[in-house]
């Protein structure tokens, strides 16, 4: 396309909202006025079905429950008054806690002020406050969140270990909605331990943020933990960052929470809108619909050019692929939906796989976040006249361009700056575009069936591995992964068998000791 | 297939190599013998284009280099006696100049001992440190390496600043094998401003990683480096980790360069195996091309069950891409190739996209990184009978059934043990794997054409940005972005013209006015 066909194109399909200090530019993404009018019914339909879904619909069946992430930073709309009043009280109670933690007032057992903040989750209880911490916080930050994201043992005594003696004025927040995940539940009992060879005990180091009734409240109330915060059925974990999940441990690193919540709302208001092509979210949709065929054909590659954003694309890559991975559609069918996402940063990754994206498989379509304020910039020119910020922006707009010579579509999302107010609105554009795009391809963007299988077998693995320690104590001569697997009442699960064999042999003092010689099928395992 | 049909498989498959410590097992890939058999004329001929090439074959047509990562981990195969002398000699110098720094013979200059690395360089210069640095170290190590590995100023404050006052006792590492990278060279003033800040030099706290007669290397000696080592023409970035590149950061940071360079031999020998089914690399490459059709149809998702790994994703979304993400093959015929590469961290990815993995879309293969030995682990128990580390092992054994009863592939590697061994290991593999790989597709692994182009065009933004400054400064009256393109002799590049001026509009003391109503189009830019 020619130079000015393009600009053309720029000034028909941008959305710009110079209030909110943003922009949408679809126009390198091939979208025709066909195309939109086309689908233009269907996402009317979608908007509709977001709007039920604000209203209180209850849009996750599997479960029963109502998504009212929505409501989370306009209680006015949520679809009761108990459930505004609860999302308002909660509000208040994390930014009061927060701010009697930073003045002190609310202090170790020892009577010190806490210092440092460890976050215990995973999935969407780390994911958001992690984008949000580094997007908004500093270095130097005073209770700026470390996480215990895994149940890594060498991963979280690397963590615990970096805390070292400040983990008696660590304030650890455990994070889990249901309650049971077991890596959430490990990470903490690994951080009580932690705690009590310091002589501490965890209790009163630690606030819960779950489930009312959960597993973890529970065992919250049980060991006097500082405080509860509560989790809602009605909020997903992916789009949890808004609730007391993500505002606690921003506020408590002192990040405005207010101002998270108020540009999230903004993008809310924006993006209600029934025109598509005045909604941004509607754009982003169409324009993931239009890329990958309704089908996902094509990959999601998120390239802010900003340090701060790198970890934006993480937070994507599991909204949109949690939210969009499906196999079956509405009625059922299969379909085998999806779109793969992945990134980090530019320019960083120009020099990483922007070969690949220029010359190779033409499988994807990018997207540029890009940046307009330089932020904490030194103000040195590196050459005459220009600064490291003018060459951020250059390599920004040259790799969109050279993407673009070759035909490879983009998207360039555009915020003023890195603040509260933009996060909260970027993180609210892409529920929205979520939530559209599942509609369009009609599948269910609030549940997770896929993931309940993984859990089942590992649940077995661990019952198995509990079967093989039995079998080996029952007999000091031991055998083959095949004979074991027998003799635990598995003899279908040689493979595994094997396979937790020779790790518990790898470790010692887990009882189990390996012959040296034979391939993995002739070894012998014995109880050590 | 059946739970037996898969144990014959699993034994058929597996590569193993205790000596290395090291399992691969493709039995999950649907591999069967007669694709093996089929490939196997073209997979020796590979092999032997690959002993060509660690012959000192020039395989880098563009740039008419050898390319001779393999010889850094052994000398001896060098194509000449002086190559394999100045190998020798650069690690002797970086291990006795890291040693001499770690015991404080080499000083800043007011006589104090370097305790902090800030490494500054990007890509092949940032990933394979980065990488070495976060698998083998830990956070309290002395020296342990920070990074400048873009050109974001915001970004650049934000490391600078969480040194602080401690910049006066970091060594600075500046590493560009051209010596011209832009962002480094960025970076590089932007720490020389923060020294100068403290009333100190860069030159007495900081050495060069650069090729002989470089921009950096004159820029070193003019300013007084404490050390120049060299980069070598026949080490391309992405391949570097084994040369001064990653040795100097890991021998500072106290990690085993000898054992890296031991793991990575080893590995090398294992993989010039003429016969595929006990050459892992083949084993890989075969694999790959089985997967995705010989056309990089199927996503590499890089899982590694151990947070110590959790950049080795990154680290592989270079060398796989850079060198896989061809438009054209050997004889010129355009055939678009290249594998897409992303992941992080098992079991956290579990909660963040196996969902997708397991239900959605099968436009993907799992590369399994199992770990044997738990590492640094508190030994507590978190059930009956059952620590973390079994969790996390269990998870990972269960989400790779639950990924192959959907009928979703996946590649399982297994080391022992993360080291240094293991970790010269893994990445020798895969070097090894991508250029079977290119050869057996037909692409050159060496080169990256597809990056000139950005780079060009973002030289263009910036010499744009000089003539709109001069426009500007010509005309108090200013004009819209359409006026002022034009005027900077550029009437083709209003859209880059606009955003050009957007952006210094928004960044205060950089000269430019923008009219706050109107649509982009209609605003005017002033001089301020």
């Amino acid at each position: 396309m020619s130079a000015e066909g393009q600009w053309e194109r720029y000034r028909e399909w941008l959305y710009d909202d110079p209030g909110q200090g943003f922009r949408l530019d679809v126009s390198r993404m091939g979208l025709q006025s066909e195309f939109v009018e086309r689908m233009t019914p269907r996402l009317e339909a979608s908007i509709e079905a977001m709007r039920r879904l604000e209203g209180g619909a209850v849009a996750n069946p599997d479960e029963e429950r109502m998504v009212g992430h929505y409501w989370l930073r306009a209680p006015e709309l949520a679809p009761t008054p108990e459930i505004g009043s609860e999302i308002r009280d909660t509000l208040r109670d994390v930014v009061e806690f927060a701010g009697r933690v930073r003045s002190s007032e609310i202090t170790t057992p020892s009577g010190e002020s806490f210092e440092h903040t460890l976050i215990v989750g995973i999935g969407g209880s780390a994911l958001g406050p992690q984008f949000v911490a580094d997007a908004l916080g500093n270095p130097g930050d005073r209770l700026r969140p470390r996480f215990l994201d895994n149940t890594d043992p060498d991963g979280i005594t690397r963590v615990l270990r970096g805390l070292g003696g400040d983990l008696s004025r660590t304030l650890t927040v455990v994070i889990s909605k249901s309650g049971g995940t077991p890596e959430t539940r490990n990470g903490m009992l690994e951080a009580a331990a932690a705690y009590r060879s310091l002589g501490l005990e965890l209790g009163p180091h630690a606030v819960a943020v779950t489930g009312g009734g959960s597993k973890l409240d529970d065992f919250a109330e049980e060991r006097g933990f500082l405080r509860r915060f509560p989790m809602w059925d009605w909020v997903g974990g992916r789009t949890s960052v808004m609730s007391a999940v993500g505002l606690l441990p921003a506020a408590l690193q002192g990040i405005d929470v207010d101002a998270l919540l108020r540009g999230a709302a903004a993008m809310d208001r924006a993006t209600r809108a029934a025109d598509p092509r005045s909604n941004p979210a509607a754009l982003l949709a169409l324009a993931w619909y239009h890329a990958g065929d309704g089908r996902g054909t094509k990959d999601m590659v998120v390239l802010p050019y900003k340090d701060r954003l790198a970890l934006f694309s993480r937070y994507l890559q599991q909204l949109v692929m949690e939210s969009l991975g499906k196999e079956r559609d509405l009625d059922g069918n299969v379909v085998q939906q999806g779109i793969a996402v992945y990134g980090n940063k530019g320019s960083t990754d120009q020099h990483a796989y922007v070969q690949q994206l220029r010359d190779g498989l033409p499988n994807f379509f990018a997207t540029f976040v890009e940046v307009l304020d330089d932020g904490a910039a030194s103000g040195i020119e590196v050459e005459d006249g220009t600064t490291s910020g003018d060459f951020l922006h250059g390599f920004f707009l040259g790799t969109r361009q050279a993407l673009w010579d070759s035909g490879r579509p983009s998207i360039t999302l555009t915020v003023d700056r890195v603040s509260a107010e933009r996060v909260g609105a970027l993180i609210a554009l892409y529920e929205r575009a979520v939530g559209l795009y599942a509609e369009l391809v009609r599948v269910n963007a609030y549940h997770q069936p896929g993931v309940e299988a993984g859990k089942k077998a590992a649940a077995a693995v661990l019952d198995l591995q509990r079967r093989l320690l039995a079998a080996l104590a029952a007999d000091a001569d031991g055998g083959t992964a095949e004979q074991l697997a027998a003799r635990a009442g598995a003899p279908e699960s040689v493979e595994t068998a094997l396979k937790v064999l020779e790790r518990l042999a790898a470790n010692p003092g887990r009882g189990v000791k390996r012959s040296a010689t034979g391939t993995p099928a002739q070894a012998i395992f014995r109880r050590e």
